[in-house]
């Protein structure tokens, strides 16, 4: 399999899950700064003109929480989410369509506000909102969603990297992590996992 | 089990997929002109204060892609998805997320522009660029998504469940239909399933 992916996306979680699967995969850039998520070769790939693709012997996957899940019933040793429980298995879609239509798209107003509206100041009033949206979020995800020690309670699954793949951009969001004394716990225990080490240091060291 | 739902919003797409599914379940309207989704009593169901909900015996469940994916789960007879086979059914969820994280989103913008921005002005930009957003979205899965004659091809899945329900908006949204005439053929034959219209009528039929 082929994972195309971009530093500092949510291209991150399937490229960490891939890894924790023990899966035999190649990582592939994407420049965004050279574009090249618009360009015609990686437009043929995935016509969104988005990361992550995941090129598999079966087509393309696309969509973060698609990709996830994927993965998960594809190797199933991993053990990575509840497969033979379908309430417990749609709690995780829950979770992950959470983070995929409401949290990601409420950090995606700080510097792709032109999806959605064309005026300057349109744009500049987005960015301003985000350190609350975002705040707002996760804070619902704080008290209410994050059952802890991990997202589902007391076992591992994507959800626990698809909410750390996004806590990496609380920061640049501008959000108090004050507030969120048990999601930032949680994005301590899992930055000390060796592979999700591993694999943000892949990352960041295939920028250079 | 128990769907809390609002007439003309994504609710729809569970309750089609209860239906289809011959689910035995009661449905309970939110009132969003009385501001219903955030009473004390709808937030100590849902949180999060949107619709749909789905009560089950075993708790909870939010977010149209998850609750799809349940009753899949739950109603294997139904045949709503390809539960046997990890891509065709990875494919189901990339196309439904798609739809709950930019169709719906994009839509969003024309009347629920106040989670992104408090300047009025940007609120009244995002709705300008409303039919753009989401007519380029419906151009992308009139082009490159709907296999036809079902969005998974020849099979009738949950995804031509979601998509007929988001469809619902296109004219609200200002979006130019003759430039999606498989989408359109699709809406058409999806509204005249007896099923589909009887729960459109149900829905409607309860707003009075």
């Amino acid at each position: 399999m082929i994972l195309y992916y971009t530093p500092h996306t949510c291209a991150l979680a399937s490229h960490i899950a891939l890894e924790q699967a023990g899966a035999d995969y190649q990582i592939r850039r994407i420049d965004f700064a050279k574009n090249e998520q618009r360009s015609g070769e990686y437009l043929h790939v995935n016509p969104k003109g988005r990361v992550p693709t995941l090129v598999t012997d079966r087509g393309i996957l696309t969509e973060t929480p698609a990709i996830l899940t994927f993965i998960c019933q594809r190797f199933p040793a991993a053990r990575l989410a509840p497969l033979d429980d379908s309430f417990s298995f749609a709690q995780v879609l829950a979770f992950n369509s959470y983070l995929c239509a409401t949290v990601h798209v409420a950090h995606s107003h700080r510097m792709r506000g032109s999806r959605w509206a064309d005026d300057p100041l349109a744009i500049e009033a987005m960015k301003q909102k985000v350190p609350q949206s975002v705040g707002e979020c996760f804070e619902l995800i704080e008290l209410e969603m994050l059952q802890g020690p991990w997202v589902m309670g007391s076992n591992y699954t994507i959800c626990d990297i698809y909410l750390f793949t996004l806590a990496q951009w609380l920061e640049a969001d501008g959000v108090d992590l004050a507030r969120l004394p048990r999601v930032t716990d949680h994005r301590r225990r899992m930055s000390e996992n060796p592979v999700v080490a591993r694999v943000i240091a892949e990352e960041l060291g295939a920028t250079q």
